[in-house]
């Protein structure tokens, strides 16, 4: 696993934000508050995430998505925008939108593992910050989540790929998990050869045990541990 | 599981079409070739996916997708796509792109499985044609995959979800395998409690027998299988 | 004539539907109610269409209209809403909107007037389920239309136009009657040569013929004629 | 019918111009030639037009269509492109696109058939130059055609419609007519009652009459009746 | 300096309209009345503009911009926006707001002038009328803009562009001054050669004696001037 | 003035980066090459610009702009990429685009000022990394340029407005000047109150001093001056 941190407060205006930082991997991610909900949220409050890669961020310049989104961000946003709502109380936020920006500086691969990381602390962070200024009763945080990548390269299981790896793997997968190993969401496809149960669960136990120690990391940065 | 039925050649003009029934889910898969391929492909041929409901296909008429899709059909046809590429050799299609239409008439919970699985019948079926035809020299079937949905409700593993059910699940899965049980494609996501290890075995379990049963299903219709 | 056939309800989720054959072409239609009218609305209801061509049903494959329509296609739906309005009292349905949904399945010439007749019977069920229902006091009910399309092929005056003969012809009209005979839409194209009165007045009395014929057809489908 | 009137040359910079008006209705028609044909032409040339209300144009202000336009503006651009594509003989101006620009600076009612009439004479003029500058080997011009709208008011047919009896209209046509009187294109719709055939042929002889004026007129602005 | 000249009440259904000739420039600027402000603003009305090109106002056909508006547009429209506030005391048109569209219909250079000096013009008719009907208790109007524009040529200033001498020109400005001469709008750019102090101040004086020429052409039009 | 300082190569994978500060304010400016050149460039390379907000940039979140750019937008990096055209001789890097990516890390005021310095070394820094790697024969630096903006509060001349100081201007400005103080842009409007000539003097002058000092930062920063 590479290194992983995350500077707290990156960002001034944001109600909170972190710089997460996986190997090379730079994702900026910033709360903001929107004290409404969209129409199909009925009762409670509501979380929702934005990706988007600054165009210097990669190799081979990406092209801005001023006129539409690409499938891939469209993705790659839901399944983070659906990880972090897992960790939220969204009852107890009755009300509020939280909107998590995830900006990529540097891509270097494992850019949505990086947005969920760094969009965990600054949920964290946003909901401590809630509770203390009495915006709402009491803390709404529900779980603390961590997202690692991994896949198979020449029969190996490997964790946490940059973009040389990735490029080589033969499948591809995205694990988040709660800090006590369940499952939240989790995503991987064959991409050259069908992948066998045993490389799979193999992979699946890797992926908790890197997780576990992303949220622990996570958890140190803003005294979330006593 | 709900029965799973295919009509093939349900439309005249598509290379080749089937309707893919599961329960009172049914999706139109058609596919149409290109003589030309997308400009990332360097070598060989490809294969992509559109996916769509018909407005009076839901429960509340679905909004055309008239100026730009929504994420939630940005996913699902990557997912079908990714999936179904894993069917073919592309390299024995060369300069050819396969392009499958799922157009869903009736929205029962599934629509995304059983577009896969329409789409499967519909590539071996244009695959075993290619080769007939002498378009291509071999015929270019790599694997046969199936696809079947998945989730937890009320603590118990339930398979291939109803809308009804799956609005009631804690969480959600999609499963594909290649015929010899192996993994092509898995999205999952805990929707109100994280899964944990047992459960999703189990459900890893049950999916892999009844993708089984698919496939050998697809497999007899229309001769696959002497 | 080609053969006219009406299949109702035959999704499950719309308020009606009907399935309108002509010869190879197939058009589903199906009607939703939307408890509000547009804004321009200033009394009564409204009723309003959409059309749109399933990828798959044409010869050529039709790309979707996913970031704006074409004008052939606005053309199309604007003259399926004109028409059916026309068979509504639209000040008996007071805040409620009409949806037609005309979905090509099969494109064999003839798909706007297969919508049209098929829209039709969609609002003659409709009409009689919102007063069966007790949503409005009476059946809004106002008039039984039907529509043809006609043309002149080599001198002659041909009704009902498949695609093969439509590509031939000279000249291209629709016609929309009232039960009684009187024109409620007309129109039509001189594509290669000025088409002469007599001519004209020829197609003119076939097509009132023929579309006496559908309307009588789809009366006795859902029990209009007792 | 009120006074038609046509100024030629009205713009500098396009290869002909004219501005057409009907009573208080003002449009500028103008023409300029595109050395290329979109794809679907196989042989010969292609004429098409373009349609825009200025926003200053209409009684309440017509918000300009940056974003998309709406079926109206479709519908009638559409209905240009096709009554011109009647005048010219396609084949004579091998690999040439007449794009017909029609921008409507006052509307009074009947701007789609003005556009006609106006891109009819800017047509002719361009059909002229194009042979007496060489650049094709004779002149294409092959129909003169011109268009008139017509209605019913209380039982009444009135023709030439300005916007306070369009507004009043039971129904509303276009007729678009060559010179020797055959039907080029035929538009209709009952807005409130449906029409009976008697009313209709009054309204097809008037339209003839008045068409055949209209023609007059043009040919005689610019030299065309010796 | 080209001649200037000014034709008002030149559209009838706006509430006030001017046509603005610069050389052989011509712009229509329409002002309509919209009886409701933007979001953005807090207290007072508002003022904003938009602008567009003829496709035949150029010598080449300017492409019309119906999916999304050009940069330089957004630009122009802007500095006509801008400069206009500056006419208007917009806490003396509560709740309203002056729309002014700006539709070149020959374009040879200065169309951006133009605009701003055709839409004072309107605007003070406006203003005028808004106070005489009653509608706002005085006339709001509290500055005469005007503007020109200029460059330099072979190392001389020349005011007021033609197309022919703005393509030659090393510098490009344009000037919005008030009537007694202060800056309202100030824009340039170096084309070709970064522009000395000296060739500026000398820019500078002959736009605001030009500017003080067309205002009094301006004031003297509508009888603003006794 | 505030602190203006640059960090070089902040980005990995461009061709040169650089953050641009000035106070509070943080620009990426990201230069990439594209080895072919718009349609309109008829001889020689070009240079544009693209300018963005993070949404976490500015105080209220700014809405990501990914169906169409606003105005203001559209208006900043045209006035980017005209101000950076003139500091490379285009016609020494023929058949090459660079294309300078401005997002804006946070905002504080000047974000396009702070955009021109940071692409001028961007553009410094690559014209040397073109000449040394052989690309280009020769360096094609032509001029180096430098941007400020600068306002009237209370009548007295500011330079180098942050966010607070611009929402109290009365007349806000952008200067670009070349080295030898030459005049490359100027934009500048008088949101309030019309700007007199003194002032406006003023302002000049204070900014060419800012400029001169901004440029010779930025040219000890990478070694441009020895």
């Amino acid at each position: 696993m590479r290194e992983h941190s995350f500077i707290t407060d990156y960002l001034k205006n944001p109600y909170s934000s972190v710089l997460s930082v996986s190997g090379n991997t730079k994702v900026i991610t910033a709360l903001s508050l929107d004290m409404k909900v969209p129409p199909h949220v009925k009762s409670g409050g509501w979380l929702t995430a934005e990706y988007s890669l600054l165009p210097g961020s990669t190799n081979v310049r990406s092209a801005r998505e001023r006129s539409k989104i690409s499938g891939r961000t469209a993705e790659i946003q839901r399944l983070i925008g659906r990880s972090l709502r897992m960790a939220v109380d969204l009852e107890k936020i009755p009300g509020i939108t939280m909107l998590i920006d995830c900006d990529v500086l540097e891509a270097d691969g494992g850019t949505r593992t990086a947005s969920v990381n760094g969009g965990m602390l600054a949920v964290a962070i946003a909901c401590r910050k809630l509770a203390d200024e009495g915006i709402v009763p009491e803390n709404p945080l529900k779980n603390w989540i961590g997202a690692i990548s991994g896949g198979v390269i020449d029969g190996k299981v490997v964790m946490d790929l940059d973009y040389e790896k990735d490029s080589r793997a033969d499948t591809d997968f995205n694990f988040v998990f709660s800090e006590n190993g369940n499952i939240i969401e989790l995503q991987g496809t064959a991409e050259r050869v069908p992948l066998d149960e045993g490389r799979f669960f193999e992979l699946l136990k890797e992926a908790r045990i890197c997780v576990k120690d992303i949220i622990a990391e996570m958890k140190s940065i803003a005294g979330f541990t006593k």
